[in-house]
C-alpha cells in the first residue's frame, strides 16, 4: 500500500513513537498532575518535557504556555470561544478551514463580525487589504499557517507585524505548518497558535494544543473547567497556566508520545524533511504536467507550500479515480473538499474539490512515479 | 509496585488493549470519517463497532448517541454548556466532582442558578428532598452516578425516574460507574451519560465521551465546531449525530483500544470484576477495621459501592503516610481531596481529604494484605 494522505494524519509512525506508546501503555500507571507516586511524578516530568519541546520548535520562552488538548480543532474553537463576544470583529483569509469557519459562523449568528481577507487563485492573502482592515480596528486576526489542500504558506511573521500595529490578537491555525517550516511565535507576536500532534510531529491521534501569549491566557474564558490535580479544594477553576485550560484527564500516553514523534522530526531534521517533501512534490508535478486533462490548483512553486499537492482532472469524477487508485493500485489519496469548501471556492475547485496527493519523510521518489504511472493508466482508460 | 489508584486510571491495562493500540498504530493510517480509502473504511467500521460496543453494554438502542470525546470531563462541560442559560434552575448532589462543579459554579456566575441536594455522611442523595426540588421545576438533574472519593454509587434509576417525572433533563456523570455495574441509560431516562474511556473500561487515556438522549441532543448546541468529514461543502456544523458533537480527528487509535478494552470487561464478566473488587473492599475493611486511628469514610457495605475504600488516620498527615507507601513500600494509594472538594464536605473529610485505595480486576488479597501490614508498620513506628 502506498500512503499519500499525511496532511489527513501521516503514516507510517516513526518505530520510536509506536515503542514509546508501548511502553508506557505497559509499564506506567497514573495521569499527569495527579498524585505525588513515583509514576504519577514520572509521568507529569515526561509530559512537561514534551511541553518544553514543543515550546523550543515553536519559539515560545514559556513551556506553561503550552496548552494540550484533544486536537487543533478544539484548540481552535477554545480559542474563538472563549474570547469572541457579540459585537467583536474577526478578520480571517478567505483559504480556512472549516475548524475556524465553522465556529465563526456560529459565532456570526450571534453578532460576531466576520470579515473575509481575498486571496488569490494561488491561494496567498492580500496582504494589503488586510492591512487596510487591520486599521479599521478588530478584536482577532486568524490566518491558517498552510493549506491543506493547496499547501500554500502564509506570510505568517508579516501578518503578525500588522496585527501587533494595529493592537489586534493573532490566531494561526498551524495543523498543516508545524512540523515543516520553522515558527517563531514570540518573535512573530502570535497569540495563539494551534498545532496538531499526529501529522507533521508524527505523534499519534488524540494530541494536539494551542500555544498562547500571556496577554490572550489571561483574556480567555476556559471552554472546559473541572479536575486539575491542583487547588483541589476550589471550587472555581484555577487561574494559572497550563491548568486553567487542561481539565480532567490528559492523554498522556499520547503526549508523551508526541514527545518521541518531535524527538525524530529534529533528529532526522526538519529542514531535511520539508527540502524531501518539496522534493516529492517538484517530482510529481514534473510527472503531471505533460497530462492535459490535469489541472493543478495553488503554488508550482513548492518552496512556498508544503508537502501537498492538489490537482482534477478534467471531465472526471474525482471519487472514481481515487477508488480505482485505491481498490486497482493500492494507493490513497484523498478526494472532495477536505473540510475546506472557502478555500475550494478561493482556489477555483469548488464544489467537486480535488485529489489531493500529501507526503510525509517516509515517502519516496519510486511511490510517486508509481502513482504517476496509475493515474495516467487510468486516464487513458478514461 | 503495587498500584491501588484505579479510580484515577486503571492499571495495568490488559494485554489485548496494548496490543491492540499497537497494531493499530503500525498497521493502519488514516482517520476515522476522512477519506474513502481501504484503510480509511476499516478505521472508520472499528470506530463504530466501538461505538455499539458502548451502547450495548450502556443499554443505548442507537450507536450514532454514543459521542466520542477527549475525556469525562470535555463529555460534562459539553453538556453542561451547551445546554445551561441564564436563568436555568440546576439540581446536583452534594458529592459533585470538581468536573460538575467547577463548570457550574462558573455558570452561576452567569445567572444559572444550582439547588444543592444533599447527602448523607455516608454519600447518599436524599431522595426525598431531591423529589421536592424537582417538583419546583427544574432544567437539569446532575448526580455523579458513583463517587470518586468513597465508592458510594447513587440511586440512578429512581433519580432517572424523578427527572422524567418532572420533565426535567438528566445528567449522569457516570466516570467511576461505567464498567463497574450494568447501567441502562434507556430504561433510566437518562439523557446524557459521561464516561470515560480509561478506567473501568480498562482502554487508553484520550478516550471517553456521552452517550445522549434524542431529545437532549436536538436541544444542545455543541461546544467544538469544525471538520467533520461530513458536509464538507457546507460552513456550518452538520446537526446530525455523531458528527453534530464530534469535530476534528478524532482518537481513532484509542477508540479502536477502548473497544478492547470492553472486551476484556465483557469476557471477563463485568459482574465478576465487580465482585472481586468488592471483595477486595471487604477484605481491606476487615484488615484495618481493628486499628483504632483509621477512620473510614462512606458506606461500610461494599455491595452498595465500587472497589474504592478511603480513609484516614487520626493526627498523621496523609501526604507523609501515601509517600512512605510508595518510596519505602512500593504502594501507590492516592492522598488528598480527589479533585472533589464538596464530596469531602459531605463525608466529613475536608480539608485534608482521605488516603484512598482503588482496585481493579488486577489486584489480589496477598496486595491487600501486604498493603495494610504496610500501613501498620508505618502507624507503629508514628
Amino acid at each position: 500500500m502506498i500512503y499519500l494522505d499525511n496532511a489527513a494524519t501521516t503514516y507510517p509512525k516513526p518505530e520510536k513513537v509506536i515503542e514509546t506508546i508501548n511502553f508506557h501503555l505497559r509499564n506506567l500507571g497514573g495521569s499527569t498532575g495527579r498524585g505525588q507516586s513515583q509514576w504519577a511524578i514520572e509521568i507529569s516530568r515526561k509530559v512537561y518535557d514534551v511541553r518544553t519541546k514543543v515550546a523550543q520548535l515553536l519559539g515560545v520562552n514559556d513551556p506553561l504556555r503550552v496548552i494540550f488538548t484533544y486536537n487543533a480543532t478544539y484548540a481552535i474553537n477554545m480559542v474563538l470561544k472563549g474570547l469572541l463576544k457579540p459585537g467583536d470583529r474577526v478578520i480571517l483569509s478567505s483559504m480556512e478551514h472549516n475548524a475556524v469557519v465553522r465556529p465563526l459562523r456560529n459565532l456570526e449568528k450571534r453578532g460576531v463580525e466576520l470579515v473575509f481577507i481575498p486571496c488569490n487563485a494561488e491561494g496567498v492573502i492580500n496582504l494589503d487589504t488586510l492591512r487596510n482592515q487591520a486599521r479599521q480596528g478588530a478584536k482577532l486576526i486568524t490566518v491558517l499557517g498552510a493549506s491543506n489542500v493547496s499547501g500554500t504558506i502564509q506570510p505568517i511573521a508579516e501578518i503578525g507585524k500588522i496585527s501587533y500595529d494595529n493592537d489586534i490578537l493573532f490566531l494561526v491555525d498551524g495543523a498543516q505548518l508545524a512540523g515543516f517550516e520553522p515558527v517563531e511565535i514570540d518573535n512573530w507576536h502570535i497569540d495563539a497558535f494551534a498545532f496538531t500532534g499526529h501529522k507533521g510531529f508524527y505523534g499519534p491521534q488524540g494530541t494536539g494544543g494551542v500555544v498562547l501569549s500571556s496577554r490572550l491566557a489571561s483574556l480567555l474564558e476556559p471552554l472546559i473547567e473541572g479536575g486539575t490535580g491542583s487547588k483541589s479544594e476550589e471550587e472555581y477553576q484555577p487561574v494559572f497556566l497550563p491548568d486553567k485550560f487542561e481539565s480532567g484527564t490528559l492523554n498522556s500516553t499520547g503526549i508523551i508520545g508526541l514527545g518521541a514523534g518531535i524527538d525524530f522530526l529534529l533528529e532526522n531534521g526538519m529542514d531535511t524533511i520539508a527540502s524531501h517533501e518539496r522534493m516529492l512534490r517538484d517530482y510529481l508535478i514534473e510527472n503531471l504536467e505533460m497530462e492535459k486533462s490535469i489541472n493543478m490548483f495553488g503554488l508550482l512553486d513548492s518552496q512556498k507550500t508544503t508537502g501537498i499537492l492538489s490537482f482534477n482532472v478534467k471531465n472526471q469524477d474525482i471519487s472514481t479515480i481515487t477508488n480505482i487508485l485505491d481498490r486497482v493500485y493500492g494507493i490513497m489519496v484523498r478526494g472532495g473538499l477536505h473540510c475546506s469548501p472557502l478555500a475550494h471556492k478561493t482556489l477555483g475547485s469548488f464544489p467537486y474539490g480535488t485529489i489531493r496527493c500529501s507526503f510525509s519523510h517516509f515517502n519516496t521518489q519510486d511511490e510517486l512515479l508509481y502513482f504517476s504511472q496509475s493515474l495516467k493508466e487510468i486516464l487513458r482508460r478514461g
